[in-house]
């Protein structure tokens, strides 16, 4: 068994250094194998320009992937976090996956972009891959890749057990759909969503909060409220995704028939 | 502006001549311009041998086929249902499409066979056809098919504005997912599922009802209670089913990324 988890937070525009201490502050009072991070949790989400992107940004080597690996060794938990990512004079809305060791596995650049992110971050280039992390097969999608089922299923036969969803969602549809996500392909999924108000440059956009962990058959094993600041432990078997069987005849990838998906690649 | 229903109904297993009986009288007392009968509506579900399926399967030239396209002439409404399909030797699990003048556009035949469904019937091949019915492109999909993202998937890429879902559900779950399969694709949802119980050689099924439709905001406009025969009706713009966009820079089709969804054709 393995305790996975969620961290919501309300990060501050900006504020790195005090959006690190306080998730990190939150994560430090559970046990845990895994746990997952917002969208853009170190730096807050309303970014009005890709200057302003760039100029907080960070590289696989900058100081908010240090703190996290420092903190992932230490506490001996694997991480997913979303941050904005630095590479030359590209700038990536990211999610680094990080072991118990402190080692960081390498990040998934988000590939569906929602709407004024088109004008701040590259699109995606890395595609959906799955990371071991604390002996579990993880794969990530980022807030809006949820929409696309490819998103999910791409993860899931990619070999994904967890899939970790860090959002900032400004929709609300996502804690309906991700059990869904997670029933169609047999998976567990973890919502890390951030909550708040923020509000900037004559913008305001408020968040949905409502993290949760789903387990492969639509139970929703443990949910945060919209507002405020919330760690979601659930002690999981992440074998239970390696059994796609509906019932004794139904597999839900060996029943797929691909020679009819044609429309969809 | 359209009128289109579901007719949940709780037909009696083989009593094909009181079961159309029950559901056109049902039928008969709404106005519509589409109306979808649940899966195999004129024979019931619980068969108990591929033999039993051959017996009580027909053609397109059939009686059942009959009574449907008279009664879509005479109402000038068109209709979804499904029914178990004799082509030769083999027996399919079928939903026909029949134009408000009672011209038969064609079948699907189910891709995804459920359980039991694989020792009794054959594979669908017709693969996720839109058709033209009264001025609506209605694609179709049937029951477990729902559970792959795929068949809806690949019927609203093929144009489909409304996904009509014949269906006997036996597990309580695409209720809840059939609104977001409406708007992960942007369409309508006609999930038209039966009630009841069936109980025969030993084996007993219970249904669960709750057919509804969806528009593809994920907002439910009618929905059926889980006992009982019912039909529901919603006044729809079909239009509404091409506008696949989320705000002024996403479209969730323009958006689709199939460069990284390889793993799923």
């Amino acid at each position: 068994m393995k305790r996975v988890g969620f961290v919501q937070t309300n990060p501050e525009f900006g504020a790195v250094e005090s959006n690190l201490k306080r998730a990190l502050d939150l994560a430090s009072k559970v046990e845990s194998d895994l746990l997952v991070f917002p969208e853009l949790f170190n730096t807050g989400y309303l970014f009005l320009s890709r200057e302003e992107a760039l100029k907080l940004s960070e590289g696989l080597d900058g100081p908010t992937i240090k703190r996290l690996s420092d903190f992932a060794s230490e506490h001996s938990t694997a991480i997913v976090a979303g941050f904005p990512e630095r590479d030359g004079g590209k700038v990536y809305n990211s999610a680094v996956a990080i072991d118990i060791d402190g080692d960081v596995k390498g990040v998934y650049r988000k590939t569906h972009l929602f709407y004024e992110e088109k004008l701040i971050f590259d699109p995606g280039d890395t595609g959906f891959r799955v990371f071991d992390l604390a002996g579990m097969r993880v794969g990530i999608m980022i807030c809006f890749d949820w929409v696309f089922p490819e998103s999910a299923r791409s993860l899931a036969l990619s070999g994904a057990q967890i899939i970790a969803h860090p959002s900032c969602l400004v929709m609300p549809y996502a804690p309906k759909a991700d059990p869904v996500r997670a029933f169609e392909n047999r998976v567990f999924i973890i919502l890390s969503d951030r909550s708040g108000v923020e509000e900037r440059g004559g913008k305001k956009l408020r968040y949905h909060g409502m993290s949760l962990i789903s387990d492969p058959k639509m139970n929703i094993l443990t949910q945060a409220p919209e507002e405020g600041e919330h760690v979601g432990i659930a002690e999981i078997d992440p074998k239970l995704a390696e059994d796609k069987r509906v019932n004794e005849l139904n597999d839900i990838f060996l029943d797929r028939r691909p020679e009819f998906y044609g429309k969809i690649c």
